[in-house]
Order: C-alpha cells, then structure tokens, then sequence
C-alpha cells in the first residue's frame, strides 16, 4: 500500500511541469510529511478524547469539571502517581511488544536491538527528573493559585517551549512564527477564560515564579525528549521509548513513595478502579506514545499547536456530548488560535 | 523646518551605500511617510482622549461607564444630534480658517478655491447620508441587544471595512495582513470582555442582521469617504472638509427634526452644556478631522488600527487618571492587537 502511494507520487512528478520547483516534493519527503501528518493527528485526537473521558468521569462522579481545567479525576497526589506508573508501564509493555513483531519481520539489527551502552542511555532518565520535579512543584503551587488560574498560567509552556527550542536546539522560527506563537498563547488562555479568571492577576509574587519555573522545566523537559529521540535517527523508536519509560516508571514509584506510600499500601494499588478508568489509562499511554512519535518525526512547536487545537476539538465536542455552552471568549480564542495555526505554517523559515 | 528637514535627509541619503536598495528612501515618500505617521498619531490620540472625556464626565455625574463602551453622556438621541451638528459646524468653522491662512499665503488657485463644479460636490452628501441611516438604526438595534452587547458587535466594523476596502478601492492586503486584520477585530473584542459579554451570544437574529447592516453602512461610508478625498490628490484638503462638514451638518439638522424636535427647541440647543461638554466638542472636531486626513494621507485600514490601538489605551491611561483595574482579557486582547499591528507592518504586499 505504502509502495503503491510512493508509486503514484512519483507519476503524479513525472507529469509536472519542470519549472515548478516549488511544487516538486520527492517522494522522501512526502512519506515525511505524511508520517508527521499521521502523528500529529493522532495527538490531537488522542490528547482531546482524554480530556473527554476526564470530563466524562467526573460528570459520572458528579465532581465540579470544566472542559479546559479537566484533570485526571483522582483524589490524593499518590493516587494520581498510582495512576501514571500504570500508564508508564502500559506504554512499556506496549513498545516490547512492537519491537517484538519488527524482530520477527525484520531481524535483530544494529537500530532495533534493546541492549544499549551506557552512554546511550545515561540521558533517559533526564527528562523523566524534571518533570518528577515538575508535578512535585505542582502540588506547592497551589498554596498560591486555584486550579482554573493554575491552568491559565500553564499557558506559559507555550512560550517556554519556543525559547527553549531556539536556544537549547538551536532551530529557528520566522519573525511570523514567533508572532503566531505569541498569540497561540494569548488564543488558548482567552479560550480558556471565565468570570473569574481575573483574580489570576492577584497571584503573589511566588505563584508567579512557581509558574515560570515550572514552565521552563516543562519546555525543557520538552526539547530535551526531542535532543534524545533525534540523535540517532535511525534509531527504532520503541528501543528510545522503551527506556524513556522504563525511567518513568522508575521516577514514578519515587513520586509515590515520596508523598503517600501508606495510603497507597492500604487501599490497595488498584483501589477505586472503573471501566472509564482503564480506559483513561489506555488513552494516556497511546497519547504518550503519540507524544514520542511528534518528538522524533515533527518537533516540540508541532506539539504544542496539536495539544492547543486538541483543547479546542475538547470543547467543541464536548458541546455535542454534553451540552456545553461554549463562551463567546472560546470563540475568539479560537479564531486566534485558528490564526495563529494558519500562520506558523505559511510562516515557514526560507 | 520643512525644507530643513529634506536637506538633512539628502545628505543622508548620498552618504548611504549604492546597493542598499531597500535602505534608500526618496525624499518626498519620506515626507509622505512622515505625514501618514502625524496624522495616525494625531488620530490616535484625538480618540483615545475622546473615549477619556467621556469616562471624566460620566465619573463626574456619577453615571454607569465602562472604559471598553464610552458613549456621549447626553440623554436622548436628540441630545446627540444637537452635539454633533455643533461638532460640525465647529469643524466647517476651522476649514474655513484654514482656507483663509492659505489664501492669504499662497493666493487662490484652482486647487484651493471653495466654489466647486456640481459633479465635484454631489458625492460629498454620500457619506453623511450613510452615517445618518446608521445612526438611525442604531436606536433600533437597543431593542435586540444591550449597550455593552452593541460595543462588541460594533467590531464587525473592523471586517466590514476590510472587505469593502478590498471590493470597493480594489486595494490589496497580503495573506499576512488580512490574517492580521483578523486577530485585529478578535483582540479589540477580547479586550473588551466583561463578565456580562456572553450574553451577546443570546442577541436574536434581527440583531446580528442589524449588526451586520450598521457595520457595512459604516465601512462603505469610510471607504467612500477615502475614495472622495483621493480622486483629487491635489484638491486642498480644507475645501474638501468643508463640503463634507457642511452635509454632516445638514443631516444633522434632519436628524433632530426627525428625531425630537420640540424638546430641543424646548430645552433650548445649549441646555445642560458645561466645560467638559465644550472640551469634548473640540475634541470631536479635531478628531473628524484627523480621520479626514487619515482617509487623504493614508487609508480606511490605518484608521482602523489606530482607532483600536486608541482604544487599548484609553484603558491604560484610565488607570493611572481614575484607578481603572485592567481585566486579564484586557492584556490579552492587547496582546494580540499588539501582534495584529506588527503583523500588518511586515507583511506588506510585496
């Protein structure tokens, strides 16, 4: 099928005009494109389906919700770490097993084979660290700032991630992309907006450097994914995702055992689980996967437009699923963002 | 000064290297250039301190006001047309004064004279005409949607004159600059969010008819107007003002009569007026006629952005004049009219 597609590309070129140059894509980069393609899709819909079961699960359990504040819907921190070592090892066991298919089609090679030296491997547990300490900050942060202003000063990712990938990988934006960038992040938080937001702007001096250092580390933690995945590109992806998770599930037992080993213990590893629960977890580790795959074969900017038009795609089906009223702020939100998309991509560096 | 100022800019030129095309401007595009500038700043400014009489004179007679939707604070329509037939009569006054300085300097030549053929003056009751339709239905649209509704339905203006820009003038504006002219009309209505704006969404769908109707009367008033003022680049700009002022006035004239005659004749036409009333006549005036050379000098799309640059800082200078709290919607509907103006700046067609 895949040899088909690359077949009819190169007589679709053949037919074209010469002088088109700008027209001519060789089928090289065509399968790029449409990998990346594939990949981002299946972010946004995988990051926006989670935040539907999260909303879901919180409408069946009658929590207070809103569709761009959701959050996994358990009660303590350790739960939630309970919650995302499942899902690490989910995307473990998921990888082992892709890996084990490529061997039986293709062989044991050089870029497949599991075991790797040291040297390879000392930079997994980099990203996995930072954003321990991440989620660890996260839970200190709320002693200045509610959950809906924390979600709005999240926005700042957006701005992190794109200095980080200008100093740390060294890639360029266009002087159009960075503008779109600068309003991808004004869309989102005015998508996000409610009545109360604005107490947002009385967050003491600490909520607002809590905020930025957790920005950076997570915009970090982000180019870092992308330094690693992109090195060896020949590299089998389920090798690199393999050992970035078995890391996570590493870090993730130290998140448990720093906060509430106890609780844990006593009600049971698997305490309070549902169907949608178990479904949450699968989409988690697919989403994550899918996070991978944007790392390696786009790049940490294409994240986080799919993650904000997956916020959107949130909203909007969320008016279809649950009866929603979208604000007239989420519409102009939307456009923004919708500007902002439309933007980067003719924006492209020459 | 003037002649000053270009020999400066002569020598400044022939000492610049021969290849920096680009860098070379020609004496008379920078005095255009120049031009332009004063008068958007003039603009600008003219409105924003408009916007802030206002807010001062409603603060003083403890009137409701928001900085976002400031309005004349005269009770009745009749009210305001007595206003503004003062305001025109007041900028048919300065033309004339103006006219009488160049007369006098540079003696009466076929550019400069007041007597005009039939087929020159006919188009100028165009503009005034649509205006008053307008302002007409203005007092209908209040029985579908409330003032601060109406404020923000008022930025369909924005599009509306974009789009007769384009069909009308036949000007064109980059891919770039409409996305910019977009985020635009998005940002200024972000910037005027209240908790109470969702309800617009509520407007029955006789409003957004009349909403759209008002915003295209205005935007092909506007770009008639700058079709008016530059089919005759040459023709003294105070003789074109002047027969423009003098419809305004006459439309004026018909609006109270079709409005609510007996009570202005009744309360007498200089009822109820005080200093800040009489500022803010000056005011108008001087702002009708920083558009009128906006519409001459530079184009319906630089009045729109100065109008909403002028309204982003009317809200600025609130705070520091009446301790106005800035909402989070606020910064980010100015960042994002922030980005729209720089978009608009590089992304002229080439």
């Amino acid at each position: 099928m895949e040899y088909r597609k690359l077949k009819d590309q190169d007589q679709d070129e053949s037919s074209a005009p010469q002088d088109l140059e700008s027209l001519r894509v060789k089928p090289v980069d065509l399968t790029k494109w449409k990998l990346k393609s594939a990949v981002t899709i299946a972010l946004t819909v995988f990051t926006s389906s989670q935040a539907i079961l999260i909303v879901w699960s919180k409408r069946a359990g009658k929590y207070e919700y809103s569709v761009t504040t959701a959050n996994f819907s358990v009660s303590t921190e350790a739960d939630e770490a309970t919650v995302y070592i499942k899902v690490e090892a989910l995307k473990c066991a998921i990888s082992l097993a892709a890996l084990a298919r490529i061997w039986s089609n293709e062989g044991v090679t050089e870029d497949n084979r599991l075991s790797a030296k040291l040297d390879e491997v000392i930079v997994y547990p980099i990203p996995a660290f930072l954003y321990l300490i991440k989620n660890l900050l996260q839970y200190y942060i709320f002693a200045y700032v509610d959950a809906p202003g924390y979600q709005i000063l999240k926005n700042f990712n957006i701005i992190s991630t794109g200095i980080l990938y200008r100093i740390i990988l060294k890639r360029k934006l266009s002087e159009i992309q960075w503008a779109a960038f600068i309003i991808l992040c004004a869309g989102c938080t005015t998508a996000q907006l409610n009545p109360k937001s604005d107490s947002v702007l009385q967050t003491p001096f600490q909520g607002w450097v809590m905020a930025i250092v957790m920005a950076l580390l997570s915009g970090f933690a982000g180019v870092y994914t992308e330094a690693i995945m992109k090195k060896r590109p020949a590299r089998n992806i389920n090798v690199q995702n393999f050992w970035m998770y078995v890391f996570g599930m590493a870090f993730n037992a130290v998140a448990i055992l720093v906060q509430d080993f106890d609780a844990v213990m006593n009600k049971g590893f698997f305490h309070g689980y549902s169907f949608i629960t178990v479904l949450m977890i699968f989409n988690h580790a697919l989403s994550g996967i899918a996070v991978s795959m944007v790392m390696k074969y786009a790049d940490n900017i294409v994240k986080v437009y799919s993650t904000s038009v997956a916020m959107l795609l949130t909203a909007v089906v969320s008016v279809f699923l649950f009866g929603f009223h979208l604000s007239l702020a989420f519409f102009l939100g939307s456009t923004v963002v919708s500007v902002a998309v439309y933007l980067h991509s003719i924006g492209k560096v020459r």
